[in-house]
């Protein structure tokens, strides 16, 4: 899969990471300048100076504008140039850049890559648990040397845990028991049950257990990037409700370039509120991500270094990810041929 | 603008690089070795043995040779192989080596690029003050990764101070200025003069002045990579000579290949001759080149990333730059049309 | 020269690198992934997991089987994928990999790249002394950037040895004395005989000489990439033995791509059983092939900037060389035409 879709949202930043400085990051191979306006509110701009081409990441945010390190020229939000140090007037349109719609929501910040007209905010990903009442989250962020989808790939293959993170969430159960699967329009779900398994390591972190548990993974995929995955343990033969989501990883796989992604993760839990609790929560899954990172970068060099070799393979536990892959190549091809 | 001019003298080291051992340094995208013979005169050839094409400069200094790390063949400085230590004969031009005209003059050492018998001492750049009786000078020597003429644009174009060089050079007055320019030959000038404003830190270092002055900048570019800059500073409103240069800074850009530049800087000044003075102006002129190159840079990096983009615009602030462009762009059509 | 040998044995590591753990190296340009079965001997298949192209080299080694870090996918060292972890089945041969002969042999590990059929144990190169009774061997690896076949150059004239090696093997009469070369098949055998000579650094550690030394050095090629050099230093005038080697380099330079090459090396003598004699005979080979690669990456780098630059040139001492470089290019030419 060759690309990236246009007309969506991409998760640019978390909404910490932008401060009183810009913050520059190249989106779907786009240079992409952040700042945010005296009002808090997040703007966009191409990360270039149109007057020598400089990235207006490294200048500083003057007023509502960002302004140029090299030679000062300030630019709005909308991406209109309203400053030229070295001549009284600005020439009108001459200079200005273009402008990305963008959003602070769910402590991340989202940049609109298409058709501004068409900015949708429906379409942000559902990451409420990130700051919703009652809930604790924990934010990471990783620059991963891999194309996204097969970050995609990963997340929705979890038959990977008890090979890649033996000391963190392998358990019993995962790869004995099949995923289902289904599409509903451009969404993909899948749930695996586990039942009557020992917990993994995470379980224990996060709740007592006396013995064994029922374990479960609910997966969504949506494009472009986006995949919620609700994590449940709950004692075995329990009748606890498992409608309610209480351990939740939301993970937005945002590319740079075709062989690089932003991988920007967070976990939330309603189970336990002690910080102590999140904090070993995090430490856990970044250990993990750090060792999926490893795999996927071993997994894109060895892709580069086979140009001419097969596809990749596909089994039994790639179910939800070629139904992924096969969503992103339909919506490529229908934006590649203009259709909506 | 791509490529070199050939028939002109590039920078290549300061006097004082250059000690008992070669020094290799690609110059215009060629290779070359320089090395002195027993008289202190100075040698350059191709940077690369015939033999087995290991760089010479890796070598040694063998009386008036310059010796082969790898095998010991030896080479005097007009190229002539004198030396084949397997073998008693050397065949007669079979592993000889072109050799570069190279003069040492101003505290630097220049090597001429084209044909030898066009090497044209009057095209030497004048740097005089570099240790001319009364002066005081320092030296330094940065590796930029960005095309040689983007320094060019930054030294033609000073409306930069205020906003990258802010605690040493930055001053009120420079963008409010207009810049005067007046092209006479291949030779552009240009001049801003700054009436009534606060001292700038730099200034600060050199002299005391009790309040405002009359700052000044003189501008002198020459093909293919020098620029002399006349920096003055005088009492407001008095009428101090203003005709012999106080403050200079003298700039070779010598191309390495496309995209890097060897940049030989000297400051000189017959204000003060204390060498705490000296040393204090040499650390913020070199923190000010440093702050230089991490801009041009930057701007290199943007440039290639951006290969289908407009070209690079300009301002009122680029006067200068745009005629020294104009004038190499000419040159650079002479030469290849064979024009002299 | 461009290319590989293909029906040949390529050393692929030391015997010793090569324990519970898989180990993974590119071989002409194929990644390989070695590992050991229960019983010690070696597998040796392609390094690149058919699933999703991770390498095996990463994971590690379950009973007979090498098991792949991402999804746990195991196969045998025939290259039969035999358990994938996620489904009940095996698709019969769907996700087979390549397997390559491979022998343990004189304390390394050699890998067959060509036709299985055709693996014959007579190609490999006779280096007994490194585990034979008597002789005390230590080895060593490097990693140089480098094209194999300037490595075989290198130790094909050793008249670098007084300009490269200045502290270790450098010593009178190299560059003096002539080299007789014969060539036997694809086998390239060379003399130079140094009589009367002051021994060098590296003699004076192995034995004591009150006076001169007849030095000599017996080198051995065979393709694709073995030199075998017998170093030998008598008293001058005497009538010892000189059939029997009792100082030996044995080299293997195999390809890892174009422009690097795995350099096993091994040192053996059996003058002295002393191991302070061998730790300092170690200490100053490696010192040397330090030298070395130091020497050869930057005449491939000198190379690789110079693409349109006549070629490599020879002189009277690289006579052995230039019938070695002969030998391979008449066999590429052979496997490229089908020939045997």
């Amino acid at each position: 899969m060759v690309g990236f879709l246009s007309n969506q949202w991409y998760a640019a930043a978390t909404a910490q990471e932008l401060g009183e400085k810009p913050l520059g990051r190249r989106i779907c191979n786009e240079p992409i300048a952040m700042f945010r306006r005296r009002d808090g509110s997040v703007a966009a701009v191409t990360d270039r100076c149109p007057h020598r081409k400089v990235p207006l990441s490294i200048g500083c945010v003057v007023g509502d504008d960002i302004q140029c390190a090299y030679h000062g020229f300030q630019f709005n939000g909308s991406g209109a140039c309203t400053l030229i140090p070295s001549q009284k007037d600005v020439p009108t349109g001459a200079f200005d850049i273009r402008s990305f719609p963008a959003v602070e929501k769910y402590a991340l910040i989202f940049v609109w890559m298409g058709d501004p007209g068409r900015a949708d905010p429906a379409l942000l990903p559902d990451f409420h648990e990130n700051d919703s009442p009652g809930w604790s989250a924990a934010h990471g962020y990783l620059r991963v040397a891999a194309n996204y989808q097969l970050l995609i790939d990963n997340l929705l293959d979890l038959t990977h845990l008890p090979f890649v993170h033996k000391t963190s969430l392998a358990g019993p159960g995962i790869v004995e028991n099949p995923i289902r699967v289904e599409v509903a329009g451009d969404i993909v779900r899948a749930r695996r049950d586990m039942p009557n398994v020992d917990p993994a390591p995470i379980h224990r972190v996060l709740r007592h257990f006396p013995g064994k548990i029922d374990r479960y993974q609910d997966f969504e995929f949506r494009p472009p990037v986006y995949i919620h995955l609700n994590l449940g343990a709950n004692p075995a033969g329990s009748d606890e409700d498992r409608s309610i989501p209480h351990h939740v990883v939301m993970n937005s796989l945002t590319p740079e370039t075709e062989t690089s992604t932003h991988y920007f993760w967070s976990i939330a839990q309603c189970v336990n509120p002690d910080p102590a609790v999140m904090q070993k929560l995090y430490e856990m899954n970044k250990m993990a991500f750090d060792e999926d990172t490893g795999i996927l970068e071993a997994q894109q060099a060895a892709i580069d270094a086979d140009p001419h070799g097969p596809p990749l393979g596909a089994v039994a536990g790639d179910h939800a990810g070629v139904l992924a892959r096969r969503i992103l190549t339909r919506k490529l091809a229908e934006e590649a041929a203009g259709t909506p």
